[in-house]
């Protein structure tokens, strides 16, 4: 199954001609999931040929502007193109409060289901669950209610091993190996066993978004061995005094986490504009996490690649 | 005094990859205003070369998203670049509402005074007054409350004629003749004559901001003889039904407006984007008023040409 990132926004709080702040789909499949929701994210889902109809669910990180100020605009646009399927919308329950005020002066009532699903207080929690994926929070330091999002794949079935399979088996059989069972004659001898006939599923892959937080190292056993890290690191190391003021983290404070994790692969985003050369605050990162890149806006990362 | 408006959004609800709801900047002189304030505001500010802590005062027209969703973002871009003069905005009283929610849920209080001025109930009514402007509210006809603004330049001093000007002549005695006034010997007999020595001021301009309104004929009187005239058009005249529906108008009706007047020059926009060609909208316009122009982002029109 596809299981791709496509990069919406990655820049930092101010947004610029060609940057835009905090904003990603992530897509699973034919399922797609917003996460964060800069402002202008309409037209940078036009850009990457996302039809918005498709959007399943949404993760608001935390009520940060640069974080979700492009949801409201969203939400009308489905409105007028006469959306019908549910919207699921994840996010501190303070944004319920603020969707409510816009409709109510916009005099206006949505057409379609927004299922809002206020984040638990209780960090860890699984906030979504459907056949393929887990989604879990995770713990951000930030100077107000933030969380990151955790998406694992679930265990798939064993995968069969086609040209070993017998031309006359039944679905029924079939059915069980999948499962694992092995499948028993009359008299109790094994027909067709798991060993001989699957593979192993494919290994499991997940996406861990941690958006802005303070390093914080207890973070790492909670992302172990993720196939993709997306974590901010608004400052160079030199502003790592900044970076503790505003709770934000450094480039190389990123990479340790990707380290510490075990993650395959960092994605370092959130960069300040004050920054004129990116590329210099990706060789930071390297130099502690080898496998790090630049989250760049309209590009698409593939989770486990 | 150079008084010139910046287009900086001029289509219909749903952005476009290339088109913004309504957003406008009207500079007279070094005075900038904001006239509505669509979701990307911030990035066609840069792209116009205006920069932000220009802006004294902003108008919102009223609390439908597609016109003042970038508001918030553009007030913490001023926040986060350390604002310190006061911001006056004015607009339905919602949206001091919606402000402090967001600022609540952001755990943030702007480090500028933000003056908001609720719009009055009267319609009609002078909201702001300088030494070169008068701002009134416009009623517009709309599903919620809604207003238009009209921005009137204010008498200026009679205009010395310089080369008539007697090269000994006093400030003091200059001050009297630009403000009318003869100036006069010890024996009551006539110095400097005002209308020898001074042509009258430059005819007033003034700018009629119609947001969204149905038609309403009883308008022209109130913005009699404006020099630009900007009049949403919403609809084609074939889907006038659709415009009575929605509290929007067709092409000739903003044209009509335009002509019951006496406005010199027309500039149409919130086109809806249904319609691929805006030119045929403009031609159907300009049957009715030929000084019609098509309101296009990032274009600037001078009030008076």
């Amino acid at each position: 199954m596809e299981f791709v990132l496509t990069i919406l926004g990655s820049g930092g709080a101010l947004p610029g001609i060609d940057t835009n702040p905090t904003a990603q789909c992530l897509r699973y499949g034919t399922h797609h999931y917003l996460i964060d929701a800069s402002e202008g994210i309409q037209t940078r889902l036009t850009k990457n040929g996302i039809a918005h109809h498709k959007i399943e669910r949404i993760f608001i990180s935390h009520l940060h502007g640069d974080h979700y100020l492009g949801l409201m605009g969203l939400l009308f646009t489905m409105h007028l193109h006469r959306r019908k399927t549910e919207l699921h919308l994840h996010a501190h329950r303070g944004l319920a409060e603020i969707i409510t005020l816009h409709l109510k002066h916009a005099g206006s009532a949505l057409c379609y289901p927004l299922i809002f699903h206020p984040l638990p207080e209780d960090l860890g929690t699984v906030i979504f669950e459907n056949k393929h994926l887990l989604v879990e929070i995770l713990p951000m330091q930030h100077r107000i209610p933030c969380v990151g999002f955790l998406f694992t794949e679930k265990q798939g079935p064993l995968k069969l091993i086609k040209d070993r399979l017998p031309k006359d088996i039944s679905i029924e059989h079939i059915g069980m190996l999948k499962a694992g069972q092995d499948v028993l004659n009359a008299d109790g001898t094994t027909k067709y066993a798991v060993e001989d006939l699957t593979h192993s599923p494919d290994p499991l892959r997940s996406y861990a978004f941690c958006s802005d937080t303070a390093f914080d190292p207890t973070l790492a056993s909670k992302i172990s061995n993720g196939s993709l890290l997306y974590h901010e690191a608004t400052f160079a190391d030199e502003d790592i005094e900044k970076a503790k003021e505003t709770w934000h983290s450094t480039t190389s404070q990123a990479a340790q986490m990707a380290k510490l994790s075990g993650t395959k692969q960092l994605l370092i985003g959130h960069l300040s504009s004050r920054y004129k050369d990116p590329e210099s605050l990706l060789r930071e990162a390297q130099q502690i996490f080898p496998n790090t890149r630049l989250a760049e806006e309209n590009k698409v990362y593939t989770v486990g690649d």
